[in-house]
C-alpha cells in the first residue's frame, strides 16, 4: 500500500468496486437524503444558524470524507450534539442572528477540522481517549437537557439564550407572557404527530402489507411528512401573519468556497473551543465508525478517521457550513437501506444539491416550532439516567466522573462540563493508581505459590518481607510504596531482606526508579537487603543498566520461590 | 492509639522520651540556629521581603512543627525554592518593598498552610503524587537558574524584578550602567570566600586535630562567619555611605499573631498560587522525612505531615513570617549532630527569639550582597543538567516531562513551568497507558505455556485468537483495544474464537467494561465468540454482576490452556 492509498482509502474501494453494489448505493443514498434534508436544517436552527447553513453541511463534507475517511457506511453530516456546542461556543464570543455569530461558528468549524487533520497527520488520536465513557455519558445527557430545553423557546415562540440549564429556564420564565399561542399549538401538534409516526407508523405500513424491512425505512420519512404537512398549513393560512417564527428566505445555490475574514487574536481565542468541539466530533464519528465495521469484518483506522473528518469539517465551513460529525441514526439508516460504499453518501449529497438549487422556496413557510419538535424527539432519547446508576453500581470512581460531568454541564454549561469532565476522570485514575494493592505474601506449604498472608494460610520467614505490587509502579504511585515500606520495615525489626515480587508490574518510571533507587540506599542504612523477583522482560530490559540492578544489595530473580530459597541458603551459609 | 495522639505524634514522642537523648538534642538545636539565621535572613531576601520576616518564619512553625508533624529530625523554616515561588506569586499582585507585597507573602503562607491542613484532615496527600520526579527535577533546576540569576542583582547593586529568565537579564542588562563597584567587590570576595570555606575549611580543621564529625559541623558555620566579617568591614568602613545596600533596621522582638486584613477576591486570586506552593513544600518536605525516617526505621505518615507543615505556615503568616518547608541542608546538618527529636528545633527556634530580642542592631550594617552569596551558592549545587541526560536515556517520555518542564520555568515563570509540566507528565503516562503492549499468543509445543508469536515459535489455533494485553483496561487504552480487535478480525476471516488473555490485568473501569461489552456485541454479529482467561480475583468480583458475564458468548477459563483445549474439544464435538 502507497502512503498515498493509505490517507486516501477510497483509491482501493473504487478499483476494487463491484458493480451490483451500486444499486445499493443508490437506493441507500436516497433514503439517506430524506433524513439528511430536514435533519440538516434542524441542525442549523439548533445551532443558531441560518437554514442553509444546515444544508451546506451536507454536500462538500460528504465528498471529501467518501474519499479521506476509512468508514464505509458512516453518515456524516450535521449532528444534534455538535450543532448544539457549535451555538454554546458562538454565542460566547457573539450575539446570534449577527454575521459575526456565523462567521464564528464557519471558523469554528474550519479550526477544529484543521485540528483534527494535524491530529490525524501527527498520529495524535490517542488524545480524544482521555475522555472517558462516564464523561461522554454524562456530557451526552447533560448537553441533551440543555438541547431539550433550549427549543423550548420555539414551541413558546419567545426568544432566549443561554449556556447553562439555569440561565434557559430563568429566560424562559422571564417571558413567559410574550408566549405566542400559535406557535405552541404548531409545536405541540407536530410533536404528537411526530410520536406517533415513531411509534405506528412502521407497524401500521406492515398491516399494509409492507415488507419489514421497507417498512422500517419508510417510516423514517415520518419527520419529513409532518415537516411538509405543517409547511403546507403554514402557507394555507399565512401563519407568519399570526407571528409564527418560519426558516424564510433561503438563498438558491451554493455559495462559492471563500475563507471568513479572521483575525489573529478570534483565531487564538477559539482554540480551546475548536479544539473541545473537534474531539467531540471525533469520538462520536469513530464509535459509530467502529460499531459498524466490527460486525462487517471492515478496518477503521483512526488516523484516517481523524484526517477524513478534519478535512469535512474544513470544507463545510470554506462552503459556509456548520461543523459537522456521524450521525448514529443516519448512518444506521445508511446500513439498513444496503449502503456498500460511500458512494451513498455522494448519491444523498448530490440530492441535497439539487434541494438547494430548485426547492428552497417551498421552506419559506416552514415553521421553526416544527423542526424544534423533530430535534426535541431526537436528543430526548439521548438522555440517560439509568447509565448514572449503572455506572454507581459498578464504580463508585466512575459514577462521581458521570455525576460530576452532568451537574457541571448543566450548571455551567457544554465547555466547562467536560472540562471538569475530563480532570476529574484523570484524577480519580491517578488516585486509583496511586493507592495500589500492595500485599504481603507467604508460601503455601508443600508448593511453589506465594499468596497474600491475609487471604491464604501461608507460611512467612521472620527476616524475610515479600511484598507483590499489583500495579504498575508510576510517579503516582512510587510515594505510597516507599510510604508502606517505610512503615511496614518499622513495625518489624527482625526483617532483613525485602523482597518485591513484579510479576504484575508492567512498567517502571523514572519516578518510580529513583524511589526504588532511594529506598534502596536507605534499606542499606538500615541493614535491608532488596531483592527483586519475578520482572517482566520489557521491565527488565530497561532496568538492567541502571544503578537499581548495578548497586542491588540483593539479587534479581526469575521466580519469587527461587528468591526464598536461595535467601535462606545463603543465611544459613553466612551463621556457619 | 487515640485520635488525639495519632494527629499529635509529640503526645508519643514526649512520654517515651529518654532523658539521655536531651544532651543530644540540645547540642543539635544549638548547631542547627547556626545555620538557621543566615539563612532566615537570606530567603526573607530572596522572597523579597524584610529580613525579619525569615526569623519570624523560624520560631513558632517549628514549635508548631515539633507538635503536629511525624518525622523527627527534619528541620524546618524557610527554605529557597519556597522564599523564591513566594517572590514570584507576590510580585504577580503588588510591587516589590510596598506593605502590600508584603501582607500577599504572609496571606500565602497562611492559605498553603491552610489548604496542606485540609489536604491532610481529608487524606488528600496523593495529590502531591501528581509531581513526578521529572517534573520536580526540571522544576527545581530551572528555579534554582531563576534563583541565581535573580542574586545577580545583588552583587551589581541594582534592582531588578521578574519572573521569567529572560525578563530578569533583560533588566539586569538595562541597567549595567549603574553598577555599584562596592557591591560588586564585596559580593564577589564573599562568595570566593564561602567557596573557599566549603571546600577546605573542613579538612583545615582536621589537620588542626579537630576530630572529623566536629570538623564537618564547625565547618557550616564558614556562612555566618562570612556573614560577621563583612557586616564588620561594612560597619567600620561605612560601607553605606557608598551606596551599598544593607539589611537595614530590623525591629526587635516578635510581633504580636495578627491575621492580615483581607478581602475575597484577593483570596481568590491567590488560590492557585498557594495550593502550588502547599504541595511543593509538601513534597520538598515529604521526601526529607523519608530519608531520615527509613534510615533509622521510623514512621512517617503523609496525613500526620500535611498537618503538622500546614500548621507550620499557618503560624509562619500569623506571627508575620513567610511560607517555610523542610530544608534538606538543614535536616542533615541536625541528623549529624545527634538530633533524636524535635526538642532539637524548638531548642533552636528560641536561639533565634534570642536573637530577635538582643542582636538585631548588630544586623543593621549587614551587606545584602553577602546574604546574596550564601543564597547563589547554596542553590548552584541543585542545577543538575546530568539529570536530564540520565533520564533521557532511561526513558524518552520522561526525558521530555523533565526538559518541558525546565523550558517552560525558564521562559514563563515557575507558576506556569509546574503547571505545564505536570500536565505534561499525566499526558505522557496517559498515552502510555494508551499504548498497550498487546501480544497475540499460541502454545509453547509439550507445554501448558503461551507466549508471543513474535517471539517464541509456538503454534496457534488458526480459528482461535488469543491475545494477552499488558496493562490495566480504562478509559485511556480500551479505544486501542478495540481498534486492534477490529483490525485482526479484519485480517484473519477464518477466526471464529477470541480469547482474551488477562493476567497482566489489574483492573477494568467501566469504560472499558462498555468497550468489552460492545466488542462482544459487535464479534457476535461477525459470529465469533468471545473467552476471557486467567482474570484476577478482584477483577473478577467486579466482573461477575456485569452483562459481560451474564451474556458471554463465550467462556471465562481459569488458565490459558484450558481455554484453548475446551474450544478445541468443542469444536470437534459441534462438527461431529
Amino acid at each position: 500500500m502507497t502512503k498515498l492509498e493509505y490517507w486516501i482509502p477510497a483509491i482501493g474501494q473504487i478499483r476494487h468496486y463491484k458493480r451490483k453494489n451500486f444499486g445499493a448505493d443508490l437506493i441507500a443514498g436516497t433514503i439517506l437524503s430524506i433524513m439528511l434534508i430536514p435533519q440538516g436544517l434542524a441542525y442549523a436552527l439548533l445551532a443558531g444558524l441560518p437554514a442553509e447553513m444546515g444544508l451546506y453541511a451536507s454536500i462538500l463534507p460528504l465528498l471529501v470524507y467518501a474519499f479521506l475517511g476509512s468508514s464505509r457506511t458512516m453518515a456524516i453530516g450535521p449532528a444534534a450534539l455538535i450543532a448544539m456546542m457549535s451555538a454554546s461556543f458562538s454565542s460566547q464570543f457573539a450575539l446570534q442572528g449577527t454575521p459575526e455569530y456565523n462567521t464564528i461558528a464557519i471558523l469554528l468549524a474550519i479550526m477544529s477540522g484543521c485540528i483534527l487533520m494535524l491530529l490525524g497527520f501527527l498520529k495524535l488520536g490517542f488524545l480524544a481517549n482521555l475522555l472517558s465513557h462516564p464523561v461522554i455519558s454524562g456530557f451526552v445527557t447533560g448537553s441533551a437537557i440543555i438541547i431539550a430545553a433550549s427549543q423550548v423557546k420555539h414551541f413558546l415562540g419567545i426568544s432566549v439564550s443561554g449556556a447553562s440549564l439555569v440561565e434557559i429556564i430563568e429566560g424562559t420564565f422571564q417571558q413567559l407572557n410574550l408566549i405566542n399561542p400559535v406557535s405552541l399549538i404548531i409545536g405541540i401538534s407536530s410533536l404528537f404527530m411526530l410520536l406517533f409516526l415513531k411509534r405506528y407508523f412502521c407497524s401500521l405500513l406492515s398491516r399494509f402489507g409492507v415488507s419489514q424491512t421497507n417498512s422500517m425505512l419508510i417510516s423514517k420519512a415520518g419527520p419529513i411528512l409532518v415537516i411538509i404537512l405543517f409547511t403546507f398549513i403554514s402557507y394555507r393560512y399565512s401563519l407568519s401573519s399570526k407571528n409564527l417564527a418560519l426558516v424564510g428566505t433561503v438563498p438558491s445555490g451554493l455559495p462559492l468556497l471563500s475563507m471568513p475574514n479572521i483575525s489573529f487574536s478570534l483565531v487564538s481565542n477559539l482554540l480551546p473551543a475548536a479544539a473541545i468541539l473537534g474531539l467531540v466530533s471525533f469520538i462520536e464519528s469513530i464509535s459509530i465508525s467502529q460499531a459498524f465495521a466490527t460486525r462487517k469484518r471492515q478496518k477503521i483506522d483512526s488516523n484516517n478517521e481523524l484526517v477524513g473528518l478534519g478535512g469535512a469539517n474544513i470544507i463545510s465551513g470554506l462552503s459556509g457550513g456548520l461543523a459537522v460529525a456521524g450521525s448514529f441514526s443516519r448512518s444506521a439508516i445508511n446500513d439498513e437501506a444496503g449502503a456498500k460504499t460511500q458512494l451513498a453518501g455522494i448519491v444523498s449529497a448530490l440530492f441535497v444539491l439539487l434541494t438547494l438549487y430548485f426547492l428552497t422556496d417551498l421552506f419559506f413557510y416552514m415553521p421553526k416550532a416544527v423542526l424544534a419538535s423533530t430535534i426535541f424527539l431526537a436528543v430526548f432519547s439521548l438522555i440517560d439516567f439509568k447509565a448514572i446508576i449503572h455506572t454507581w453500581h459498578y464504580s463508585k470512581h466512575d459514577g462521581i466522573a458521570m455525576l460530576g460531568t452532568l451537574i457541571i454541564v448543566l450548571a455551567f454549561g457544554v465547555e466547562t462540563g467536560i472540562l471538569a469532565g475530563v480532570c476529574l476522570s484523570i484524577l480519580l485514575f491517578l488516585w486509583h493508581t496511586s493507592h495500589p494493592h500492595i500485599a504481603i505474601v507467604g508460601n503455601l506449604t508443600g508448593t511453589e505459590h506465594y499468596r497474600n498472608v491475609e487471604r491464604y494460610d501461608v507460611k512467612v520467614e521472620p527476616n524475610i518481607l515479600t511484598l507483590r505490587i499489583d500495579e504498575n509502579l508510576f510517579f503516582a504511585n512510587c510515594r505510597t510504596l516507599e510510604e508502606k515500606v517505610t512503615q511496614l520495615i518499622s513495625e518489624r525489626p527482625e526483617v532483613q531482606h525485602l523482597v518485591l515480587m513484579c510479576n504484575a508490574v508492567n512498567m517502571i518510571d523514572i519516578s518510580a526508579l529513583e524511589s526504588l533507587e532511594t529506598m534502596m540506599q536507605r534499606l542499606k542504612a538500615a541493614n535491608i537487603h532488596l531483592h527483586l523477583s519475578e520482572v517482566k522482560g520489557p521491565v527488565m530490559d530497561k532496568l538492567k543498566d541502571t544503578s537499581l540492578i548495578s548497586e542491588l544489595t540483593g539479587e534479581v530473580f526469575l521466580t519469587q520461590h527461587q528468591a526464598i530459597e536461595t535467601i535462606i541458603k545463603q543465611d544459613e551459609t553466612a551463621k556457619i
